[in-house]
């Protein structure tokens, strides 16, 4: 099939776009490059030695013999060239990686808190007016996140996003509902997940429009099967306190010797997932695209949860490293459990790389391999949640 | 109090900053007069001979000594001259009418679409990002929608914003919860609506924002005790198929002897409300404010409900006009119950205008002496809500 990945450059993006063109499907990239632009904001880069767009594709050819074109624009602001696109190109599906991902990121100030919202929804709301307007029948993949759960259940397994409830009538009878499982953000950039739900639930009844929305755990790992295929083709390691995720930032810590840093009591669960299973489970939901008229398709594409505490002990098993217990930037509760459902991805074949298996092959593959790479000033987190987090603020803790 | 009027030259900004400065409050208007300029698009303007917005407030001036202040600026981009406004003037309060408010509009074109999205996402979290970077303790009462329920209940009495559920946890164990209603939008702009909810949940949760989100019906009537007292300072009617409401579409046809035309089966049930009542309810709100900490503060704005093909039989009765049954433009069930909860206002002190008392007066003042203003050929709503229903696309009804 033909596909556009848009933010085909980036951590996930790229090597699904690689995946995807391996099993022979054609792949178009559209990206704005905004990711590498962060780079040159934050003054900080991927650890790895990622290359310029044109050299991976360029190394992709030569590797492979396989062609992946790429078009620079931005979605949330070129509309028009997207439609053409869209128009032209008569893709079967889209894969849509193209919003800014960072949690973190998006509470560093107002003005990243906006750029977090104008980019993501009128990236998200684009791709379907396009979609309508084109009256091509594309299939949407869209990257979601667990994170749009809100990090707490009572007593249940988060449900693949529709939650059944009951509510009691006036009469006093009790009826059944299943309805969207109700959000609970943990920051601007989940919450702008939360709102994309709602763009896509509206589009899927009022259009009749073909969406798969993949809430996806926290991604670990760097190389998949393509990207080893030759060292141009190597996928971002972010272990900066933005961009770099908690597991990240444990085994860049782990390499160089510095005490893991968790924060608050790392009594937070969270889910994860192996960019090798990323790639493998965006296969599985193209191969596998909801009817017409069917209500939007939800999977929780994660393998699965820990709390941050018990990964920093596992890492630190594994590497000998020291754990330091340090304040949360965060404004979110100290403890929390979390049990998911993921049987939709199971029963269709995934079959997970597990933490316990993989974490080393990470550190010395290339935690360890590309130490010297690292600026270690960029690797504790500045952004905070409030304004009384910020340090020097009186009267509070900083 | 010191109030900004985000929309304050609008339909409803217009007459709340009115009340809101007769009642002795410092009122500054914040508008970009986009209305204004939607007339000039649409080749549709208000029945009423509206003025511009200096004579307005000079009129109001010159009647009743009172000073209300203008600034033009666009909310959802002009964030860093909202910033400084609310850093400098240090507003008590600030009402949020400042989206595009009519659904038939936000349907009319991809591009329509697109700038229904974009303003209002961008302008609601304008407001908010702008408020927690100035500090000031500001109370945000937004102009929400009945919409956002989707105009649809299971055997119940719609709440005041939240709904009281049972989930059933792994353990066979019923566990309470109450959760923001879950949203079902019938436009774009509905749409927009139930993603602001996602905005002030997260704000109100994560920075302690002092937040009420008004769930407006419909709004019906045209003048109030302020508007009255001088002829320049009436209010707009609309009555064009994008931006007049159902009743003012009903009322205008009868003033000029057209049939009331009903679409579909005129089964959809309606919320509405005078707009007199409107700005008392703001008045109410604003003198209740939320604690900082506690939720969005949601109420009902609205009085009563009734079906369309109803409303219709009423101005009938009530003008002797004849009603017309024509092809719904919009994708929503033929017929639907409503019923709402309307406690906290009337509680308050609300003391409602009803349809049945209030309907002739508008036909004879308004629709019946401004007759001669408007333009019949605008009457007729030609949005549709999907490709298949636009006229002339084969194999389908037009």
């Amino acid at each position: 099939m033909k596909v556009f990945i848009l933010g085909g450059d980036g951590f996930c993006g790229w090597p699904t776009s690689l995946h995807l063109s391996a099993l022979g499907h054609e792949v178009v990239i559209i990206d704005n490059l905004s990711r590498r632009n962060i780079d040159n904001e934050l003054e900080a880069g991927s650890l790895t030695p990622i290359q310029y767009l044109g050299t991976r594709l360029q190394a992709w050819k030569e590797t492979t013999g396989q062609e992946i074109r790429f078009e620079r624009l931005d979605v949330a602001q070129h509309y028009h060239r997207l439609l053409t696109l869209i128009e032209e190109e008569r893709p079967d599906a889209i894969v849509h990686f193209a919003e800014q991902r960072a949690a973190p990121y998006s509470m560093k100030s107002s003005a990243h808190k906006r750029y977090t919202v104008d980019n993501n929804l009128n990236a998200t709301h684009n791709v379907l007016a396009a979609i309508v307007e084109s009256g091509v029948d594309v299939h949407l993949a869209h990257l979601g996140t667990m994170g749009v759960y809100g990090y707490g259940t009572a007593g249940m397994k988060i449900p693949e996003g529709y939650l059944p409830i009951e509510v009691t009538t006036d009469d006093g009878e009790k009826v059944r509902q299943e309805i969207l499982y109700p959000p609970n953000p943990g920051s601007i950039y989940h919450m702008t997940k939360t709102q994309d739900q709602l763009f896509f639930a509206y589009y899927a009844k009022n259009d009749q429009l073909r969406i798969t929305d993949l809430h996806q755990g926290i991604v670990w790992g760097t190389h998949t099967k393509e990207t080893d295929l030759d060292e141009r083709l190597v996928n971002r390691f972010d272990y900066d306190g933005d961009y770099g995720t908690v597991l990240n930032r444990f085994l860049m810590q782990a390499a160089v010797g510095y005490p893991l840093t968790v924060h608050g009591t790392g009594g937070q669960t969270r889910a994860f997932i192996h960019i090798r299973d990323t790639v493998r489970c965006i296969e599985l939901a193209l191969e596998t695209p909801p009817e017409r008229g069917e209500r939007v398709r939800i999977l929780n594409q994660m393998t699965e949860t820990h709390r941050v505490r018990d990964l920093a002990e596992l890492v630190a098993a594994q590497t000998g490293a020291e754990v330091a217990y340090v304040d949360n930037p965060r404004n979110e509760d100290a403890e929390n459990d979390l049990h998911v459902k993921n049987d939709l991805f199971l029963d269709l074949g995934l079959e997970p790389t597990t933490l316990e298996g993989g974490l080393l092959d990470e550190v010395t593959s290339v935690a360890r391999k590309y130490a010297h790479r690292a600026d270690l000033s960029k690797i504790p987190s500045t952004s905070t949640w409030t304004e009384r987090q910020k340090p020097g603020v009186p009267g509070e803790p900083a």
